[in-house]
């Protein structure tokens, strides 16, 4: 994505490699553990395109390291030169690539063959950190994060997995707090002005968050907390689902093909909901966060309750101030869970559901791909998805930061995704 | 698409009846010259379901102005109930639509039936112009302007079905004048500043053109003319097509299903390139500006170059200073001409070619739909599209403005669409 | 198709010219007197891949005399070049052709220019037929019942226009007879015996007919005439439609896919049904001979009837014996009429509907394809399509036979369909 | 399938409990057994709609029992509610089915759960057969042949899969014989006769093998062995896949769509042929069948050889003299092997490949489906499909004979199907 090699690039940032190698062991550690719950089966299955493997996503993360990082290396023997094919998600440049609708037909090699070449892979990088430039320790960091995102897809896909089961399966109990009573939506005024958003110099951030640049945003309101399944049933029961004058009109006919009258994993019974959970299917609890919405229905909600949802700018104008705490991964819940008490900032900007903005993803001003191959990161995806901010309660708590931009298609639904409001000032 | 009656509108613009008359006798008039080199038949084919009939376009603009304006009015006879589905485009609010992709299937009403019921509008608009409300006349401008985009569709529909034509029929002779020797590219230096953007008071403007507002914009450079065939070569010359890195993931998908390796309408034939045009096929001249390229060309286009596309704040910076001169429907080229002598300011800005921008089309800030019905004119298909700006040789000179926001999806060809360069400054 | 052109071949018959040119004028003299009711624009339109546009019908069937015969003498100057690949139907040994999809998007030649065109061609097949070879004459010959299966399927594939379009445009004003008794179905017994099918020296008759060869066929009862729409509403009411015991697997799948609730045109209407005929719409006749059904839907029918359809070889031993009168295209009706009073022998054999079999439609035993391009003519298409018997009300008169094959995929219904019973004999 | 209950249906055979409950533990233990060198992530993938996964089949055959004879009796204790939905195939009279594509997407219950169902059902099974009425026998007969379908298909589903594996996975290693020396191909003559032809009374036989019929059949030859390899390589080099005379027009268009040029798993490599079989990768051997072709191919090969394939009936014809010996799934090729030495009759006829005849797949005359829900076993896939015979190199023994009739659609490849020629007598 770069044909512009003599241009100077930020010097890579001092990183300790001590600390790394504790960070390596952390996360990789992480998403093994999360696969302890899965039989052999479950780990193979791929339920559509969009979704991949257990076993790929352990594998793929795990080609990350050998392809960017130890096949740069002298001296470094590859474990199967065919993975190279296999295990390649997107990387054009690095070759040809096993189609990704065929994921889920590569039976072999199994889990404990995965597992295997995960403990080799692994064996190499922790032995070869302490020698490596500080350009390549910074592609390893970029692999841990790298990782940490496929943890979070690889519960998301396993939960679409799964909800095609008519068994019903569980992938582990999820604790199950009392109902809430949520506080009526209020609103918290951010006025006009110019103001600087993206990463700036010093920590990890993704290319597609820099260069931090200046903006113009004008005066809004956001919402004090995230749209619950109270306010989202009335939607339905206004017939939200049934009336294109709230919807753009992509969205309509994308609603209308796939007949969709409520959020994914909805399932009408006996006259009230069920949502289908990692934790088997159960009541739609009224309290909670509305999840699994696209931003066509995110879209039509908020015209339907007279607001728009927050541009990026907006969203990270308001979450940069505040502290990086939230419904996470580690908390275990695996879902969403109610807004606690009103405070002096909005609530729930990070963790619980990914929040859409209104803000088509594309690049910031000034925006360069990182260099090489890992440039087809982020940025050739910069086209008819859209941002969203702030962290689910499937992203691990040091993955989320308030410049984070995560990017989907405008009908996808799989992601743990929901609906934050905001408004103009009058 | 407006959920909020009660909000304050702008008032409607003072319009004079009498200018108003006369330009609408003129712009249907324009309509209807359009298709007299046409055959009864030429007026009724669908190439795709992203065309239209010649004949539906004659219709549909008439539909506009009985369905927003006579039938508003007291005592209006519609002219045939059936036409109210028939020739309805895609306004849910009127009511449900004859299938899009269907438009082609109608033999009957006749084109000369279809002319019947477009004097019968005609003198019925003339009669009542003069008792009209300023609201009324409003709509009734804005139906001309409604005009004015489907006579640009009406070439451009047409031309798409001609090309499927083996026998490479000819709607009209087209001038050809000389090649020209076209000046290197260089590059129109804009200085960062805070920018207002935005359709102000006064005038006419589509709805998605406002509120003007303000926006903060960097020091950029403007390419001082379009891209020309001769350089779009030399990016096909150099396997542009078969490189993945130039490409978006998504543009890289697009070109590989349609099997892209030229801009819609080329055909290779003896080492050389052809291209279709309204004159007949004809070989591609290296002078004029490539054409009928998406956005994912023009994109990578921009990406092997070293440069990128304008973002449409930057575009409408560099054009607001300039008058709307250029290549238009007026000229009869009905074909994008060579650049002429370079001057002060950028070149070609206005006419010959739509120019992609690297700008997703959303809402401004701020943005209101018009009310009612017309309210979905245009907000409901703001997204997953881009922007583009300037006209074309196929837009009457009149429609064109700065302010002008066109969009389609970034795979579209059959519209006259080109590529200007920018770049950051360095 | 034919791989051994060594092999004996029958002599073609003994033809004269003068009669043939008699048969030529009327012929031809009928294809555009079908589009005598036709607008320009009714001729150019395509509905469907299965289906041609009018102007098509009358190009290809010139095509045809110009390809196979004209073009085979010496000294003749094709029209032009051009025509050769655009009227090309699927004749793969001629050459490439244009795509089926596509012949409506050939808005030129114009109608009247392949008037034209037809004019010119008549002209040199009358001129040259004196002096032709006896092998020419044949398939001179050839070429009228060639053009015979287009009349058919012009008013076939106008109907199934026309019925796009919801204006519900006619064809022609129909006559419409008062409602008949019908009396109850009878059955006709057919002892077993060794018999002899297909067309054997001497008449016209397809290859496909060919050769004449002995079958066993053991006793069956033939109904007395075609099942009623009363008949089939009684299987519609009982559900026929919704119970998979009573379809074949192919058929279930793709009644649930199209969503079939009754035959192709019909509609419910204030709780009764209407049709669409070449005469518009108007109520469906309980009298009237069930039709555009697939075979499918015949199928059902018949197990639902506790019958079966019967096989090609019961229907051509039962019709062998009867003469060819019927409701034919000469009756101007174009609809299917009532049976009249029973009799010795089956009604309703010959014209009304095409009557479905159970017979796939596959080569005769020792078949052997026309020599030459001409081969493709019928051998190609035995495979996954089944044999329908006796003409219908848009069949000529002079094209029906006893022998007569035509053959359908088994989910089509756009033709004049209906279902014949027979069963077993306990 | 069957509307008329009344009818006298056979009496069922007498079967000895002893012998069926000998014949039960053998092939339930084979289809185990055919399991053994698998992975759990192999038993669960699913390649395409038409094939399953293994697991599936374990599952599938078993809930054949105890649906079809254990629910029957009184008392019976079913193992699990959700079963008869998830593990139903295609039976409507039973109830809804789990769509077929999404069988593979059922993780769980995984294959240790599964094999625990065949075991309570097998010990439910083997404890009751001994007070089965006749009729109820009759069916657990049924059961077991219904086993031994799906332990064939268990196998091809299987390689099917393993070929999307770039890692080219072995299920075992494969015998292979030094290559042989294949006599040219010669004629057995058949005289013209009345014949019989399907299964009589005694011996279990499908539905759709009666009744017992009389037929004509004219005279024919049919070839001494099956086409190999090496004559189809001929077909190949002299353009075979590219002469559309060669092909019937579905043929040609499926040949087309999927850019066929050599049977289902062959791939070029330098220079020369690979293909894939159940123990890897390894080069086409002249001497061997071809096998994994469609009908069409096996078709167009007939017609480029200047020859045709056999009807079933002259097949039986041929076939039902000879004893039923051959290369099925018990010699553990698992692969077709070169014919021997030429005999008095037409050698291979049975085991090695399915040999497809040019009959569709349509029912005897006075056919009569199974009463009851297991009359949807054959009777209703009678439509667009070709017959079959022989068996295959994956059929076992005892599952193979004259009378049987093997079908599937003319497009499908990954059976092991091959091909036999015939041709007229002159």
């Amino acid at each position: 994505m770069n044909p512009d090699p003599e241009a100077p690039r930020p010097e890579p940032r001092e990183l300790d490699p001590a600390a790394l190698s504790r960070d390596f062991r952390a996360v990789r550690g992480a998403s093994e553990a999360l696969c302890e719950p899965l039989s052999d089966e479950d780990c193979a299955l791929q339920s559509m395109e969009d979704a991949s493997p257990a076993k790929w996503h352990l594998a793929h993360t795990t080609w990350f390291f050998e392809t960017f990082v130890l096949r740069e290396l002298d001296d470094y023997p590859p474990y199967d030169e065919a993975f190279e094919f296999l295990f390649n998600s997107y990387y054009n440049t690095i070759g040809e690539q096993h189609p990704r609708p065929q994921r889920g037909l590569v039976s072999r090699p199994t889990r404990d063959e995965v597992l295997e070449y995960r403990r080799y892979v692994d064996a190499e990088m922790l032995q070869r950190l302490d020698g490596m430039s500080a350009e390549t320790l910074a592609v390893s960091e970029l692999g841990l994060h790298h990782e940490q995102q496929h943890q979070e897809l690889l519960l998301t896909d396993l939960k679409h997995l799964f909800s095609h089961n008519p068994l019903d399966p569980t992938y582990q109990a999820l604790a199950l707090g009392s109902v809430r009573e949520v506080k009526p939506l209020a609103w918290h005024y951010v006025p006009p002005d110019t103001r600087f958003v993206g990463a700036g110099a010093g920590g990890f951030a993704f290319d597609n968050e820099r260069p931090r640049h200046r903006v113009w945003v004008d005066g809004f309101e956001l919402a004090s907390r995230l749209v619950t399944n109270a306010e989202f049933l009335a939607f339905i029961e206004d017939n939200g689902y049934a009336r294109p004058e709230l919807w753009l009109s992509d969205g309509w006919i994308a609603a209308e093909r796939e007949r969709w009258r409520a959020p994914l994993y909805w399932r009408e019974r006996n006259g009230g909901w069920t949502t289908f959970t990692l934790g088997g299917r159960r009541d739609v609890r009224e309290d909670e966060p509305v999840c699994h919405v696209s931003f066509y229905e995110a879209d039509a909600y908020a015209r339907w309750a007279c607001a728009r949802l927050a541009t990026e700018q907006e969203w990270e104008v308001a979450a940069s101030a505040l502290p990086v705490v939230g419904n996470f991964v580690e908390s275990g819940l695996l879902h969403p869970a109610a807004a606690g008490s009103p405070g002096e900032a909005p609530g729930q900007l990070f963790g619980d559901v990914w929040e859409w903005t209104e803000s088509a993803y594309r690049p910031y001003p000034g925006y360069r791909p990182a260099s090489g191959s890992i440039g087809e990161y982020n940025g050739k995806f910069m086209c008819n998805q859209m941002v969203l901010r702030g962290g689910s309660c499937a992203t691990p708590r040091s993955h989320a930061r308030a410049t984070y931009r995560n990017f989907f298609f405008p009908w996808q639904r799989w992601q743990f995704t929901g609906i934050r409001l905001a408004r103009d000032v009058r």
